[in-house]
């Protein structure tokens, strides 16, 4: 299990969502209330694009976030106006950098909370339906770096929602092929720096926590005494694995199946199913 | 907080403790139960005599102890007759290898569970009281260090219980002066490699919690089916945290204001009272 | 022996000082050519000021430069127009974050080549000497925190240059009490955000190597090519350890026992003597 | 480029090879003289087998060998009669632990200095010639792992010089399919507790540096002040990528094209001709 967040809108010291907030990610991290496991201590990362959106930064640890000095700094200081966050409870991969979220290939970022059933017997056909070309970009030993080269191999640049779907529905059949009942249980987000794309899916009927916030203009009406959404524009979104807080209206569940486009203008939720490449 | 466990007896695995018991230290590192927090993750320590009982070895990481290999490594190939073992909770000192239990002055070690209430306003007083001739090996920042090196400075090496009484008193008189309602929460354990000496106190009503095991010969009749104490021998004794599981009659409490000596012959159970340096 | 390079001026990536010269800092990680070792891998630490030049970010780590994956996405993502990089090698204390430069208090930052000689026997006199009231801000064992402290303690927020005297006259006065003959060796460079202080001092005959850059506009003229020097405007400046390169007429030796002034307007060259405080 | 060493004999302390002879690997850490590079500070490891003879225990590091403290502290306090010690210069691929020699699979142990040329373009192709049963088991990123499971895919546990010699065959062969030159360039030690073979070949001319140790009883009359050496057996042998030291006729160099077998009785000296497997 890991805890992730996807913030996009206006430009925001990193902190305002890592540290601010009553359960901020730092406190998932200690604390997390809605996964599996109450810790989540095996390294995090974070992505963010500068001004120019140009390749994110991409500044990943081993340590567990909670105590993690330079995420501090630099949640203090850099401000971003795309900027993905993840905290990593492994699953039984070694707890490196290059096993760390999120992952990055050119100007794409993915991050990922959830599993491949069976990994470890499905590991050798995953990486070799990964394009030859891309192969030896993989650096570490997960399912979800595994999971971002099939969704770069089948189309990601292309068409993103479309590539996830076909990455899932691979895993899928190939999970079935080798006798695993449920393969797949994932929230994805991945982003090309303008938009975000954010997945939640199950092969199993109980798929992990995600959640995205209300509007902004929604929010500001229901909550004038909130300093925060008085300073962000009415296109800022969050999406997390769990609610930071308990603010009355804040969060609305996505629906299992589906998947949200963030994107300039108006954002869309609709359906995911997973399908064959 | 931290939990931590003292072994003596015969030379076993670490692992035997770390890893083997249902409710093993590891697990504590994730899962404490009788602790102010849960988690146990910002670094631990090992220390362990070899069979010549000269300087112990320490070895210490910032990780967290669930997820370190080189723990685990350690853990099946060290055999020891004497050793110590720490998982780190910081009470917001950096976590740094220099900061993880036991430490090492000679032969002896020292770990501790506990924290000198405002400790930032009384360091330096503190480190002004060790000998200055010691001043110079501290090499991290913490509160159970310093305490280490004020025993050490009231003569630890000489009467171990009596210089513990000391340093106890000096931090209790030091708090009060600076206002300090209750200076001092401490579960110490301390060896020189032949003996050991686990000390329960708090200046306040509600001590950490402490352990120590039944002795062997009893739990073999209450358990004749659990192999571990068919393989050690009667001297065999463990001071710990928080129990290793729920095996009826093997577990303790060490009473508030007490100390207990773990020795060849007879262990000893006797009361503790903080005396003026 | 460390390496340092202090940055002023039109704000650029760090990656331009870090990376991209001949004989980049990273570069000298592995092979400085003017220190007593050639090898500076024993950590290293960047802190910069962001556009409203408050509080600076530390980002210090204690894995070599060379290697290390977040220094260069920090470096390719972060511009700044006031930063210090610092690659350390240790002189025996821990290689630890808190052991790593640059050190910083409120707006200032602190970084330091050299050695206080036989520290192990004077630290305990240098932490006494340090205001109480700073006392519990000393994280790590180095000679170097100290001689920040000191010279915060000396009045360093008021008057620099003379905090720095009275810190080098402290120093060298306990020095000689104990009978150390040179007490002291160092090249400083110190900064509140808006002005930097560079100093090259040695109680001995020969001091650390100390460097700092031509006028910009003179380099254009002798350089039309050089691209970085038609990017940076003329109040440009560096302080370094060690040429970045062997550009003709770019880097000129700051004296023994002097000090450069980093400033708005003209920069300006003193000479330094440690006064007793 | 890497340095490692072999060792197999009396059991001694692991510090009795790393850290006390004049030229240590410790020192080659820092300035090795042999090698392509002075400084191999991109992580260590050491592998030993404990008396039993089971599985090794391997502790691996990421951090410089030279500044880490566990490695000294394992190194004084654990002994062993055949164990394997490895200090990385990375040639691309991650600092991470499971990057770090010595590679363990069961009893087996193997480390290696070189490299694959243009690896990045070979590496998928060399990673589905591994057994597919052993695919899963690859954790790591570098050539040197891959080389070990295709030896083993190739009949390491029956045949160690055949598996070798068809690891080095595939390799070459698959490296002049893809238009590499000289693919390969190994020194390789491996090992399963009970003999040692050490391989020195290189597809173009140069092949890596590679010594042995000379017969203990010839040394012994040498050299009858070296107080180690009359703490040794007679089977006690070093195999070395330099030489610890200059006692005059200590060392000799394993030929190019040729590998030694470090065994109970005689030791052997054969010829090496990668195969086509």
């Amino acid at each position: 299990m890991c805890r992730w967040l996807a913030y996009s809108g206006t430009p925001v010291l990193l902190e305002a969502l890592l540290y601010r907030p009553q359960h901020s990610l730092i406190d998932q991290s200690l604390h997390a209330r809605l996964g599996a496991e109450t810790t989540n201590g095996d390294g995090f990362g974070v992505g963010w694009y500068a001004d120019d959106r140009g390749t994110p930064a991409i500044v990943r640890d081993t340590s567990p976030a909670w105590s993690n000095r330079n995420l501090r700094e630099l949640a203090s200081h850099v401000r971003s106006g795309l900027f993905f966050a993840h905290i990593r409870a492994s699953t039984g991969t070694a707890v490196q950098q290059t096993n760390c979220h999120p992952f990055r290939h050119g100007r794409w970022m993915w991050m990922h909370n959830g599993a491949i059933t069976d990994f470890h017997r499905l590991r050798r056909d995953l990486a070799l339906a990964v394009d030859p070309a891309l192969f030896s970009s993989i650096e570490g030993s997960t399912d979800s770096e595994i999971m971002f080269f099939l969704a770069l191999t089948f189309g990601l640049d292309q068409d993103p929602p479309g590539a996830v779907a076909r990455m899932a529905g691979f895993v899928e059949g190939l999970g079935h092929e080798h006798g695993v009942q449920h393969p797949l249980q994932m929230t994805v987000a991945v982003t090309d720096g303008e938009r975000t794309w954010a997945f939640r899916y199950s092969s199993a009927d109980t798929p992990r926590s995600l959640f995205f916030s209300s509007r902004v203009e929604t929010l500001r009406k229901l909550h004038p005494d909130v300093t925060f959404l008085q300073e962000v524009g009415d296109e800022t979104r969050l999406v997390v694995s769990e609610p930071l807080g308990d603010l009355p209206g804040a969060w609305n569940e996505v629906p299992d199946s589906s998947y949200l486009v963030v994107q300039p203008g108006t954002d869309e939720l609709r359906g995911f199913v997973p399908v064959s490449p």
